[in-house]
């Protein structure tokens, strides 16, 4: 997975995520109104308005981006019907070429993580396996420690899928645990987890052949002064970078997460570019091609610095 | 929520809570096979032996323990299918009139924390309030901050909700973030984590009227040495106490995570009571019994030390 999302990236010269979180405020009125005609105002019509509206952006973004990476809460919200909105949404990026990081945040004891590994694993079921979520890749959270980790590593191993792991993320709270000094020398907590997440990915049968782990780190574009240092610390970990555009950080800012060739990371905007029509004042009738324009526009700020 | 809870432990004489995290490692091959005649051999009838299990439990325990706790990821594992399963599971068990604390740990930026949310609040569409998830309260992981957290404060103030946070989990790998020890004087991460839940269910309109907040605290059986600490720490949060059984923590275990009165925790088992009937090598039919008899033993046990 790892490999073919470094290839995709070199391919496109782009390395641009595109983050699938809508919201009612950034899609159309006018197609949750459509929506509506044929589900009433129920969730369903929610849901399918989320849907068509990731169907446009990525239509629009297929051939310039390698990966799209739509955030389960924003599905989640809207029930059994938003998750199936988001399972339609995966199926469809993938039926376009496109890699899909599925944003999922998960975390949990060991049991219960062998349970969630189904998110990149096919389930035993009846004999056979299920392929059931199918994402290439998922974001993990670390609270829960290595048993949290290792199965979706079992999961992985052998197979065309990888996982990021939170590091230290984007938002202005995550400074709350994340940057907490530890002793003795008190780097901070987000250094230690950077370490884990370096020897968890160096295990059997996760490095790709492009010097990079299967097993990433989310480390936020925000924080340009922390880059380096992480960079350094995790030097085959390739970093899902959000942050960008909306959140505040600019294309100098995430320079040092790249390695001196340009590669080891992917950076991902949602609003900057899902939103771009609405935040330039155009009508429905161009979310498609102002999202295009985003991402190209993302896409080459991004070159010009690496 | 935090107050009907209470006063459900306390009618009861119960501090316990039945964790429904059922594999089909425990439910019965019979079950399944009746469920796959209706469905085919599909994930849609994994998900409804699942829920069919769920109910015998659920009836059979009903009368004797105030909450379950189903951890969505043994759900999530089956897709939408599953998620149906969790859905109604929760609507069953409501119906039943037990409170539902749902194991979801999730954990995000802002903006997708509130849509997060969602599972403790109604979400607004076409103009009405949608209840979609309705869980009486939701576990959280605060990796991520203060920020991951205020969107689901500001969505159970005033209403009948709860949350409880991560701050000590059972598991053995919990040890490698939790444990560190922060600067200047060493006390471990998950004290610091205690502090702020503490903060964070201090605030306006989160207090309930017996003295505990409707944000909670998760901290494992599997750690008596730090419980007691912990309970001084934070002497208004409720402690949700997984480990117990299963999981390798006894009655005197959790005795310190009580406060003086033998309120302030309720304890989970999950594979320790939905899982009796096949650690006792009964046949299927003795699901719902043994799991009646385990809970009562539980509850007994717990009773003699408080």
């Amino acid at each position: 997975m790892i490999d073919r999302l470094i290839e995709n990236i070199e391919r496109l010269g782009a390395p641009v995520v595109v983050g699938l979180d809508p919201t009612l405020e950034i899609v159309p009125e006018k197609m949750l109104a459509d929506s509506a005609k044929s589900f009433d105002e129920t969730t369903e019509a929610a849901a399918f308005a989320l849907l068509k509206f990731n169907r446009e952006i990525i239509d629009a973004v297929a051939d310039i981006v390698p990966a799209v990476k739509p955030n389960i809460a924003f599905y989640e919200r809207y029930g059994l019907d938003g998750i199936r909105a988001y399972i339609m949404t995966v199926e469809y990026a993938m039926g376009r070429g496109l890699m899909v990081i599925g944003d999922i945040k998960r975390g949990d004891i060991g049991s219960t993580a062998a349970a969630y590994a189904g998110h990149v694993a096919p389930s035993p079921l009846f004999g056979r396996k299920f392929e059931i979520w199918n994402e290439d890749a998922v974001t993990l959270n670390p609270y829960l420690g290595a048993d949290s980790i290792t199965p979706f590593l079992d999961a992985i191993k052998g197979r065309d899928k990888g996982v990021f792991i939170l590091v230290k993320t984007s938002n202005p709270g995550g400074a709350d645990l994340q940057d907490l000094p530890i002793m003795p020398e008190g780097a901070p907590l987000y250094e230690r987890v950077a370490a884990l997440v370096g020897e968890w990915g160096a295990g059997e049968g996760l490095m790709g052949g492009h010097g990079y782990s299967r097993v990433g780190a989310v480390v936020g574009a925000t924080h340009p002064k922390a880059s380096a240092r992480l960079r350094e610390l995790m030097p085959h970990t390739f970093f899902l970078v959000p942050g960008y555009g909306a959140q505040g950080a600019s294309a100098s800012d995430i320079k040092q997460f790249f390695d001196t060739h340009g590669r080891g990371a992917i950076v991902s905007s949602s609003r900057g570019i899902i939103g771009a029509w609405k935040a330039e004042g155009k009508g429905a009738g161009h979310v498609g091609k102002s999202a295009r324009a985003a991402a190209l526009k993302m896409r080459d700020e991004i070159g010009a610095v690496l």
